[in-house]
Protein backbone atom coordinates (compact mmCIF):
# COMPACT_ATOMS: atom_id res chain seq x y z
CA UNK A 1 0.00 0.00 0.00
CA UNK A 2 1.78 2.78 -1.40
CA UNK A 3 0.35 6.21 0.60
CA UNK A 4 -1.22 5.84 4.12
CA UNK A 5 -3.88 9.12 3.81
CA UNK A 6 -7.66 8.85 4.55
CA UNK A 7 -8.25 7.03 1.36
CA UNK A 8 -5.52 4.07 1.60
CA UNK A 9 -6.14 3.76 5.28
CA UNK A 10 -9.73 2.75 4.30
CA UNK A 11 -8.88 0.91 1.28
CA UNK A 12 -6.09 -0.85 3.33
CA UNK A 13 -8.45 -1.60 6.33
CA UNK A 14 -11.07 -3.19 4.14
CA UNK A 15 -8.96 -5.28 1.96
CA UNK A 16 -7.64 -6.76 5.06
CA UNK A 17 -10.60 -7.27 6.87
CA UNK A 18 -11.68 -9.51 3.74
CA UNK A 19 -8.43 -11.72 4.28
CA UNK A 20 -6.01 -10.02 1.73
CA UNK A 21 -2.58 -9.57 3.34
CA UNK A 22 -1.13 -6.03 3.48
CA UNK A 23 2.42 -6.95 3.00
CA UNK A 24 4.32 -2.74 3.77
CA UNK A 25 3.05 0.44 3.68
CA UNK A 26 4.67 3.06 2.52
CA UNK A 27 4.39 7.11 3.59
CA UNK A 28 6.91 9.81 3.46
CA UNK A 29 5.46 10.88 7.30
CA UNK A 30 6.88 8.04 9.67
CA UNK A 31 3.57 8.24 12.26
CA UNK A 32 1.73 7.73 8.95
CA UNK A 33 3.29 5.09 7.64
CA UNK A 34 3.43 3.10 10.89
CA UNK A 35 0.11 4.08 12.10
CA UNK A 36 -1.62 2.24 9.58
CA UNK A 37 1.03 -0.52 9.12
CA UNK A 38 0.41 -1.61 12.90
CA UNK A 39 -3.45 -1.16 12.28
CA UNK A 40 -3.35 -3.98 9.31
CA UNK A 41 -0.01 -6.01 10.94
CA UNK A 42 2.32 -5.13 8.10
CA UNK A 43 5.89 -3.23 7.89
CA UNK A 44 6.34 0.04 6.65
CA UNK A 45 8.80 2.15 4.78
CA UNK A 46 9.21 6.15 4.39
CA UNK A 47 11.84 5.45 1.37
CA UNK A 48 10.86 4.42 -1.79
CA UNK A 49 14.06 2.67 -2.27
CA UNK A 50 12.84 0.20 0.20
CA UNK A 51 9.82 -0.86 -1.42
CA UNK A 52 9.36 -4.39 -1.49
CA UNK A 53 10.34 -5.83 -5.22
CA UNK A 54 7.55 -8.46 -5.55
CA UNK A 55 4.71 -8.03 -4.12
CA UNK A 56 1.73 -9.62 -6.30
CA UNK A 57 -0.80 -6.12 -6.23
CA UNK A 58 1.03 -2.25 -5.68
CA UNK A 59 -1.63 -0.03 -4.92
CA UNK A 60 -0.91 3.95 -4.93
CA UNK A 61 -2.52 5.94 -3.01
CA UNK A 62 -1.00 9.12 -2.99
CA UNK A 63 -1.84 12.77 -4.13
CA UNK A 64 -1.95 13.05 -7.83
CA UNK A 65 0.79 15.61 -7.71
CA UNK A 66 3.01 13.13 -5.45
CA UNK A 67 2.18 10.12 -7.45
CA UNK A 68 3.48 12.03 -11.17
CA UNK A 69 6.11 13.41 -9.47
CA UNK A 70 7.62 10.10 -8.01
CA UNK A 71 6.17 7.27 -10.68
CA UNK A 72 9.74 5.95 -11.58
CA UNK A 73 11.05 6.10 -8.39
CA UNK A 74 8.34 3.99 -6.96
CA UNK A 75 8.22 1.26 -9.94
CA UNK A 76 11.44 0.88 -10.67
CA UNK A 77 13.22 -2.50 -9.63
CA UNK A 78 10.24 -4.16 -9.31
CA UNK A 79 9.08 -7.55 -10.36
CA UNK A 80 7.80 -7.79 -14.39
CA UNK A 81 4.96 -9.95 -12.39
CA UNK A 82 3.94 -7.27 -10.01
CA UNK A 83 -0.05 -5.70 -10.82
CA UNK A 84 0.15 -2.47 -9.92
CA UNK A 85 -2.83 -0.01 -9.73
CA UNK A 86 -3.60 3.76 -8.77
CA UNK A 87 -6.92 4.81 -6.96
CA UNK A 88 -7.21 8.35 -8.66
CA UNK A 89 -10.48 9.66 -9.83
CA UNK A 90 -8.53 12.08 -12.47
CA UNK A 91 -5.39 10.06 -13.54
CA UNK A 92 -5.39 8.12 -16.62
CA UNK A 93 -4.85 4.58 -16.84
CA UNK A 94 -1.99 5.49 -18.86
CA UNK A 95 0.23 7.37 -16.73
CA UNK A 96 2.06 3.37 -15.79
CA UNK A 97 2.33 2.44 -19.53
CA UNK A 98 5.95 2.15 -20.45
CA UNK A 99 6.99 2.03 -16.56
CA UNK A 100 5.36 -1.40 -15.58
CA UNK A 101 4.10 -4.18 -17.60
CA UNK A 102 0.69 -4.80 -15.86
CA UNK A 103 -1.35 -1.97 -14.71
CA UNK A 104 -4.87 -0.64 -13.75
CA UNK A 105 -6.94 1.42 -11.94
CA UNK A 106 -8.83 0.67 -8.58
CA UNK A 107 -10.83 3.62 -8.04
CA UNK A 108 -13.37 3.72 -4.72
CA UNK A 109 -15.94 6.70 -5.64
CA UNK A 110 -16.39 7.82 -1.63
CA UNK A 111 -14.99 10.98 0.88
CA UNK A 112 -12.62 8.96 2.92
CA UNK A 113 -11.10 10.30 6.72
CA UNK A 114 -8.68 8.55 8.53
CA UNK A 115 -10.56 8.90 12.14
CA UNK A 116 -13.63 6.93 10.68
CA UNK A 117 -12.93 3.53 8.90
CA UNK A 118 -15.80 2.80 6.65
CA UNK A 119 -18.30 -0.04 5.63
CA UNK A 120 -17.64 -0.84 1.70
CA UNK A 121 -20.28 -2.81 0.88
CA UNK A 122 -22.07 0.08 -0.63
CA UNK A 123 -18.82 1.94 -2.24
CA UNK A 124 -19.22 2.06 -5.88
CA UNK A 125 -15.63 0.88 -7.27
CA UNK A 126 -14.72 1.80 -10.83
CA UNK A 127 -12.25 -0.76 -13.02
CA UNK A 128 -10.01 -0.64 -15.72
CA UNK A 129 -6.92 -2.64 -16.38
CA UNK A 130 -4.53 -3.02 -19.42
CA UNK A 131 -5.36 -6.59 -19.86
CA UNK A 132 -8.75 -8.68 -19.86
CA UNK A 133 -6.72 -10.84 -17.00
CA UNK A 134 -5.78 -8.29 -14.60
CA UNK A 135 -9.26 -6.90 -15.45
CA UNK A 136 -10.76 -9.96 -14.16
CA UNK A 137 -8.38 -10.09 -11.37
CA UNK A 138 -9.37 -6.88 -10.14
CA UNK A 139 -12.59 -7.07 -10.02
CA UNK A 140 -12.67 -10.09 -8.08
CA UNK A 141 -10.99 -8.14 -5.90
CA UNK A 142 -13.18 -5.05 -5.48
CA UNK A 143 -16.26 -7.51 -5.31
CA UNK A 144 -14.56 -9.20 -1.71
CA UNK A 145 -15.18 -5.93 -0.31
CA UNK A 146 -18.18 -4.16 -2.46
CA UNK A 147 -21.23 -4.92 -3.80
CA UNK A 148 -21.27 -2.15 -6.62
CA UNK A 149 -18.26 -3.07 -8.73
CA UNK A 150 -18.37 -1.20 -12.28
CA UNK A 151 -15.73 -0.84 -15.25
CA UNK A 152 -14.74 2.34 -16.47
CA UNK A 153 -12.27 3.81 -18.84
CA UNK A 154 -10.05 6.61 -17.56
CA UNK A 155 -12.93 9.02 -19.51
CA UNK A 156 -15.51 7.86 -17.53
CA UNK A 157 -13.44 7.82 -13.98
CA UNK A 158 -12.36 11.86 -14.95
CA UNK A 159 -16.62 12.38 -15.20
CA UNK A 160 -17.11 10.65 -12.63
CA UNK A 161 -14.41 11.93 -10.44
CA UNK A 162 -15.89 15.58 -11.34
CA UNK A 163 -18.98 14.88 -10.61
CA UNK A 164 -17.94 13.98 -7.35
CA UNK A 165 -16.42 17.06 -6.30
CA UNK A 166 -19.54 18.76 -6.78
CA UNK A 167 -21.60 15.94 -4.77
CA UNK A 168 -19.13 15.87 -2.30
CA UNK A 169 -16.64 18.41 -1.67
CA UNK A 170 -18.58 21.19 -2.98
CA UNK A 171 -21.79 20.23 -1.05
CA UNK A 172 -19.66 19.84 2.42
CA UNK A 173 -18.63 23.42 1.72
CA UNK A 174 -22.39 24.43 2.08
CA UNK A 175 -22.31 22.47 4.95
CA UNK A 176 -19.38 24.68 6.52
CA UNK A 177 -20.83 28.01 5.48
CA UNK A 178 -24.14 26.78 7.42
CA UNK A 179 -21.81 26.11 10.37
CA UNK A 180 -19.68 29.01 10.08
CA UNK A 181 -23.04 31.27 10.02
CA UNK A 182 -24.42 29.52 13.09
CA UNK A 183 -21.43 29.91 15.07
CA UNK A 184 -21.59 33.57 14.24
CA UNK A 185 -25.25 33.80 15.71
CA UNK A 186 -23.82 31.66 18.62
CA UNK A 187 -26.40 28.79 16.93
CA UNK A 188 -25.60 24.82 17.31
CA UNK A 189 -24.91 23.25 14.33
CA UNK A 190 -26.31 20.17 15.11
CA UNK A 191 -29.96 21.68 14.41
CA UNK A 192 -29.07 21.36 10.52
CA UNK A 193 -28.83 17.77 10.85
CA UNK A 194 -32.34 16.58 9.88
CA UNK A 195 -32.44 19.02 7.04
CA UNK A 196 -29.17 17.83 5.93
CA UNK A 197 -30.47 14.01 6.22
CA UNK A 198 -33.14 14.58 4.26
CA UNK A 199 -31.90 16.42 1.40
CA UNK A 200 -29.55 13.73 1.21
CA UNK A 201 -32.19 11.43 1.35
CA UNK A 202 -34.98 13.17 -1.34
CA UNK A 203 -32.57 12.57 -3.76
CA UNK A 204 -32.61 8.80 -3.52
CA UNK A 205 -36.52 9.01 -4.91
CA UNK A 206 -36.89 12.78 -6.64
CA UNK A 207 -34.13 14.20 -9.25
CA UNK A 208 -32.42 16.62 -7.89
CA UNK A 209 -33.67 18.93 -10.02
CA UNK A 210 -37.16 17.95 -8.95
CA UNK A 211 -36.50 17.94 -5.17
CA UNK A 212 -35.25 21.54 -5.24
CA UNK A 213 -36.81 24.27 -2.66
CA UNK A 214 -36.34 27.86 -1.42
CA UNK A 215 -35.76 30.80 -2.44
CA UNK A 216 -33.49 30.76 -5.35
CA UNK A 217 -35.54 28.31 -7.72
CA UNK A 218 -38.60 31.27 -8.66
CA UNK A 219 -35.53 34.17 -7.41
CA UNK A 220 -37.64 35.56 -4.44
CA UNK A 221 -36.22 39.00 -4.43
CA UNK A 222 -37.47 39.69 -1.08
CA UNK A 223 -36.07 37.02 0.83
CA UNK A 224 -32.90 36.83 -1.23
CA UNK A 225 -32.45 40.78 -1.03
CA UNK A 226 -32.84 40.07 2.76
CA UNK A 227 -30.01 37.15 3.08
CA UNK A 228 -27.88 39.14 0.48
CA UNK A 229 -28.33 42.13 3.40
CA UNK A 230 -27.01 39.60 6.25
CA UNK A 231 -23.79 38.88 4.28
CA UNK A 232 -22.69 42.50 4.35
CA UNK A 233 -19.91 41.50 6.61
CA UNK A 234 -19.03 38.30 4.20
CA UNK A 235 -17.95 39.69 0.72
CA UNK A 236 -16.97 36.00 0.00
CA UNK A 237 -19.96 34.29 1.22
CA UNK A 238 -22.25 37.29 -0.58
CA UNK A 239 -20.78 36.08 -3.87
CA UNK A 240 -21.23 32.53 -3.26
CA UNK A 241 -24.75 33.58 -2.03
CA UNK A 242 -25.90 35.01 -5.08
CA UNK A 243 -23.84 33.09 -8.04
CA UNK A 244 -25.65 30.05 -6.83
CA UNK A 245 -28.90 31.34 -6.25
CA UNK A 246 -28.66 32.85 -9.96
CA UNK A 247 -27.43 29.13 -11.63
CA UNK A 248 -30.68 27.44 -9.18
CA UNK A 249 -33.32 29.74 -11.25
CA UNK A 250 -31.76 29.60 -14.20
CA UNK A 251 -31.19 26.01 -14.09
CA UNK A 252 -34.70 25.48 -12.95
CA UNK A 253 -35.82 27.17 -16.07
CA UNK A 254 -34.13 24.55 -18.60
CA UNK B 1 -54.07 25.44 7.01
CA UNK B 2 -53.63 28.75 4.39
CA UNK B 3 -51.47 27.25 2.09
CA UNK B 4 -51.47 23.64 0.81
CA UNK B 5 -48.02 23.74 -0.80
CA UNK B 6 -45.28 21.35 -0.14
CA UNK B 7 -44.53 22.43 3.86
CA UNK B 8 -48.89 23.07 4.10
CA UNK B 9 -49.55 19.63 3.37
CA UNK B 10 -46.53 18.12 5.70
CA UNK B 11 -47.83 19.76 8.42
CA UNK B 12 -50.85 19.20 7.88
CA UNK B 13 -50.71 15.52 7.96
CA UNK B 14 -48.35 15.64 10.72
CA UNK B 15 -51.07 17.63 13.17
CA UNK B 16 -53.76 15.20 11.67
CA UNK B 17 -51.66 12.13 12.28
CA UNK B 18 -51.39 13.26 15.78
CA UNK B 19 -54.98 14.15 16.23
CA UNK B 20 -55.67 17.64 15.69
CA UNK B 21 -58.63 18.38 13.72
CA UNK B 22 -57.62 20.29 10.29
CA UNK B 23 -61.38 22.36 9.42
CA UNK B 24 -60.68 24.09 6.35
CA UNK B 25 -57.57 24.35 3.54
CA UNK B 26 -57.34 27.40 1.57
CA UNK B 27 -55.22 27.44 -1.94
CA UNK B 28 -55.51 29.43 -4.48
CA UNK B 29 -55.20 26.50 -6.82
CA UNK B 30 -58.17 24.48 -6.91
CA UNK B 31 -56.36 21.32 -7.10
CA UNK B 32 -54.14 21.42 -4.39
CA UNK B 33 -57.05 22.97 -1.99
CA UNK B 34 -58.70 19.42 -2.70
CA UNK B 35 -56.21 17.03 -2.73
CA UNK B 36 -55.04 18.49 1.15
CA UNK B 37 -58.31 18.60 1.98
CA UNK B 38 -59.47 15.42 1.22
CA UNK B 39 -56.22 13.92 2.11
CA UNK B 40 -56.61 15.16 6.17
CA UNK B 41 -60.85 15.22 5.94
CA UNK B 42 -61.01 19.25 5.98
CA UNK B 43 -63.09 21.32 4.12
CA UNK B 44 -61.04 23.50 1.33
CA UNK B 45 -61.70 26.99 -0.35
CA UNK B 46 -59.76 29.03 -3.03
CA UNK B 47 -61.10 32.61 -2.05
CA UNK B 48 -59.85 34.43 1.23
CA UNK B 49 -63.29 35.93 1.67
CA UNK B 50 -65.08 32.38 2.59
CA UNK B 51 -62.07 31.50 5.35
CA UNK B 52 -64.17 30.39 8.87
CA UNK B 53 -64.11 32.89 11.12
CA UNK B 54 -63.46 31.48 14.32
CA UNK B 55 -60.84 28.69 14.30
CA UNK B 56 -58.53 27.66 17.20
CA UNK B 57 -55.71 28.01 15.12
CA UNK B 58 -54.73 29.83 11.63
CA UNK B 59 -51.51 28.56 10.20
CA UNK B 60 -50.61 30.56 7.44
CA UNK B 61 -48.10 28.56 4.91
CA UNK B 62 -47.90 30.90 2.15
CA UNK B 63 -44.86 31.64 0.11
CA UNK B 64 -43.30 34.98 1.44
CA UNK B 65 -44.46 37.23 -0.79
CA UNK B 66 -48.60 36.32 -1.53
CA UNK B 67 -48.58 36.35 2.32
CA UNK B 68 -47.40 39.58 2.62
CA UNK B 69 -49.38 41.19 -0.34
CA UNK B 70 -52.79 39.22 0.95
CA UNK B 71 -52.25 39.75 4.88
CA UNK B 72 -54.82 42.16 5.48
CA UNK B 73 -57.07 40.36 3.52
CA UNK B 74 -56.54 36.82 5.40
CA UNK B 75 -56.59 37.85 8.31
CA UNK B 76 -60.01 40.31 8.06
CA UNK B 77 -63.31 39.74 10.03
CA UNK B 78 -61.76 36.31 12.07
CA UNK B 79 -62.88 36.20 15.88
CA UNK B 80 -60.64 38.44 18.47
CA UNK B 81 -60.00 34.62 20.21
CA UNK B 82 -58.20 32.87 17.03
CA UNK B 83 -54.10 32.51 17.35
CA UNK B 84 -52.42 33.13 13.92
CA UNK B 85 -48.89 31.92 13.23
CA UNK B 86 -46.94 31.84 10.10
CA UNK B 87 -43.95 28.96 8.79
CA UNK B 88 -41.80 30.97 7.23
CA UNK B 89 -38.36 31.22 8.49
CA UNK B 90 -37.80 34.82 6.63
CA UNK B 91 -40.27 36.72 8.13
CA UNK B 92 -40.41 38.32 11.29
CA UNK B 93 -43.39 37.39 13.99
CA UNK B 94 -44.30 41.13 14.18
CA UNK B 95 -45.95 41.45 10.66
CA UNK B 96 -49.17 39.94 12.44
CA UNK B 97 -48.86 43.17 14.45
CA UNK B 98 -51.77 45.58 14.64
CA UNK B 99 -53.67 43.04 12.20
CA UNK B 100 -54.95 40.23 14.74
CA UNK B 101 -54.33 40.21 18.30
CA UNK B 102 -53.08 36.91 19.17
CA UNK B 103 -50.01 35.79 16.84
CA UNK B 104 -47.08 33.61 16.50
CA UNK B 105 -44.74 31.78 14.52
CA UNK B 106 -44.26 27.74 13.88
CA UNK B 107 -41.44 27.10 11.62
CA UNK B 108 -40.40 23.69 10.97
CA UNK B 109 -36.79 23.48 9.33
CA UNK B 110 -37.03 20.90 7.18
CA UNK B 111 -37.20 20.68 2.98
CA UNK B 112 -40.44 19.34 1.81
CA UNK B 113 -42.62 17.53 -0.62
CA UNK B 114 -45.88 16.94 -1.16
CA UNK B 115 -44.72 13.75 -3.39
CA UNK B 116 -43.25 12.29 0.72
CA UNK B 117 -45.20 13.10 3.47
CA UNK B 118 -41.82 12.45 5.73
CA UNK B 119 -41.91 11.40 9.11
CA UNK B 120 -41.78 14.81 11.56
CA UNK B 121 -40.08 13.22 15.11
CA UNK B 122 -36.55 14.72 14.19
CA UNK B 123 -37.69 17.78 12.44
CA UNK B 124 -36.32 20.99 14.45
CA UNK B 125 -39.35 23.16 15.13
CA UNK B 126 -38.65 27.21 16.11
CA UNK B 127 -41.55 28.21 18.13
CA UNK B 128 -41.98 32.58 19.15
CA UNK B 129 -45.46 33.99 20.55
CA UNK B 130 -46.78 37.21 21.10
CA UNK B 131 -47.59 35.97 25.15
CA UNK B 132 -46.47 33.53 27.02
CA UNK B 133 -49.62 31.31 27.16
CA UNK B 134 -49.49 31.47 23.09
CA UNK B 135 -45.91 30.02 23.09
CA UNK B 136 -46.81 27.89 25.95
CA UNK B 137 -49.37 26.23 23.81
CA UNK B 138 -47.43 26.06 20.45
CA UNK B 139 -44.73 24.44 22.54
CA UNK B 140 -46.95 21.96 22.76
CA UNK B 141 -48.43 21.70 19.66
CA UNK B 142 -45.20 21.18 18.13
CA UNK B 143 -44.19 18.84 20.43
CA UNK B 144 -46.79 16.44 19.68
CA UNK B 145 -45.49 16.42 16.45
CA UNK B 146 -41.24 16.20 17.00
CA UNK B 147 -38.94 15.79 19.80
CA UNK B 148 -37.15 18.94 18.61
CA UNK B 149 -38.66 22.16 19.38
CA UNK B 150 -36.63 25.38 20.24
CA UNK B 151 -37.69 28.84 20.94
CA UNK B 152 -36.15 31.31 18.94
CA UNK B 153 -36.58 34.94 18.14
CA UNK B 154 -37.45 36.45 14.67
CA UNK B 155 -33.72 37.53 14.40
CA UNK B 156 -32.22 34.22 15.06
CA UNK B 157 -34.85 32.66 13.22
CA UNK B 158 -33.75 34.31 10.03
CA UNK B 159 -30.36 33.17 10.83
CA UNK B 160 -31.62 29.63 10.97
CA UNK B 161 -33.53 29.92 7.63
CA UNK B 162 -30.08 31.61 5.65
CA UNK B 163 -27.90 29.02 7.08
CA UNK B 164 -30.63 26.18 6.17
CA UNK B 165 -30.54 27.83 2.90
CA UNK B 166 -26.90 26.73 2.51
CA UNK B 167 -27.65 23.23 3.88
CA UNK B 168 -30.36 22.09 1.80
CA UNK B 169 -30.69 24.08 -1.07
CA UNK B 170 -27.33 24.88 -2.45
CA UNK B 171 -26.51 21.01 -1.26
CA UNK B 172 -29.33 19.97 -3.78
CA UNK B 173 -27.67 22.32 -6.14
CA UNK B 174 -24.65 20.30 -6.27
CA UNK B 175 -26.65 17.35 -6.44
CA UNK B 176 -28.50 18.63 -9.41
CA UNK B 177 -25.08 19.56 -11.41
CA UNK B 178 -23.39 16.19 -10.71
CA UNK B 179 -26.80 15.07 -12.33
CA UNK B 180 -26.37 17.11 -14.89
CA UNK B 181 -22.86 16.48 -15.56
CA UNK B 182 -23.53 12.62 -15.58
CA UNK B 183 -26.31 12.63 -17.71
CA UNK B 184 -24.49 14.21 -20.38
CA UNK B 185 -21.51 11.35 -19.43
CA UNK B 186 -24.00 8.99 -19.89
CA UNK B 187 -23.52 7.41 -16.52
CA UNK B 188 -26.36 7.23 -13.84
CA UNK B 189 -27.41 9.64 -11.00
CA UNK B 190 -27.53 6.46 -8.55
CA UNK B 191 -23.91 5.93 -8.17
CA UNK B 192 -23.56 9.16 -6.56
CA UNK B 193 -25.67 7.93 -3.72
CA UNK B 194 -23.61 6.05 -1.59
CA UNK B 195 -21.22 9.61 -1.62
CA UNK B 196 -23.92 11.67 -0.98
CA UNK B 197 -25.05 9.73 1.81
CA UNK B 198 -21.49 9.19 3.04
CA UNK B 199 -20.73 13.11 3.10
CA UNK B 200 -24.23 13.77 5.07
CA UNK B 201 -23.35 11.09 7.70
CA UNK B 202 -19.64 12.34 8.17
CA UNK B 203 -20.63 15.74 9.70
CA UNK B 204 -22.90 13.99 12.05
CA UNK B 205 -19.64 13.20 13.54
CA UNK B 206 -16.71 15.58 12.24
CA UNK B 207 -17.20 19.56 11.72
CA UNK B 208 -17.82 20.41 8.11
CA UNK B 209 -14.29 21.84 7.83
CA UNK B 210 -12.70 18.83 9.08
CA UNK B 211 -14.51 16.60 7.29
CA UNK B 212 -13.89 18.16 4.13
CA UNK B 213 -11.75 16.34 1.06
CA UNK B 214 -10.63 16.71 -2.39
CA UNK B 215 -8.39 18.57 -5.01
CA UNK B 216 -10.09 22.60 -3.83
CA UNK B 217 -8.65 22.35 -0.35
CA UNK B 218 -4.64 22.50 -1.37
CA UNK B 219 -5.88 24.31 -4.28
CA UNK B 220 -4.42 21.31 -6.29
CA UNK B 221 -3.89 22.89 -9.58
CA UNK B 222 -3.47 20.08 -11.89
CA UNK B 223 -6.74 18.59 -10.92
CA UNK B 224 -8.69 21.95 -10.80
CA UNK B 225 -7.11 22.78 -14.13
CA UNK B 226 -8.53 19.71 -15.98
CA UNK B 227 -11.99 20.54 -14.42
CA UNK B 228 -11.90 23.65 -15.45
CA UNK B 229 -11.38 22.33 -19.02
CA UNK B 230 -13.59 19.61 -18.88
CA UNK B 231 -16.35 22.78 -18.16
CA UNK B 232 -15.00 24.70 -21.24
CA UNK B 233 -18.58 24.03 -22.56
CA UNK B 234 -20.24 24.76 -19.59
CA UNK B 235 -19.52 28.56 -18.47
CA UNK B 236 -22.44 28.69 -15.55
CA UNK B 237 -20.58 25.59 -14.11
CA UNK B 238 -17.16 26.58 -14.85
CA UNK B 239 -17.90 29.72 -12.67
CA UNK B 240 -19.47 27.85 -9.78
CA UNK B 241 -16.62 25.47 -9.58
CA UNK B 242 -13.83 28.39 -9.61
CA UNK B 243 -15.53 30.18 -6.80
CA UNK B 244 -16.48 27.30 -4.55
CA UNK B 245 -13.12 25.95 -4.88
CA UNK B 246 -11.29 28.81 -4.21
CA UNK B 247 -13.74 29.61 -1.29
CA UNK B 248 -12.68 25.98 0.33
CA UNK B 249 -8.96 26.90 0.15
CA UNK B 250 -9.08 30.30 1.64
CA UNK B 251 -11.61 28.94 4.81
CA UNK B 252 -9.27 25.98 5.06
CA UNK B 253 -6.43 28.20 6.05
CA UNK B 254 -8.53 30.20 8.71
Amino acid sequence: MIGAGNLATNVAHALCGAGFQIVQVYSRTPASAMTLAQSVGADYTTCFDSLVNDADLYIVALKDTAFVEHIADICKGKSERSLWVHTAGSLPMDIFKGVVARYGVFYPMQTFSKQHIIDFRDIPFFIEASNDDDKEMLLQLARAISNKVYEADSQQRKSLHLAAVFTCNFSNHMYAMAAHLLEKYNLPFEVMLPLIDETARKVHHLAPLAAQTGPAIRYDEQVIGKHLEMLNDEPALQELYQLISRNIHEFSKR
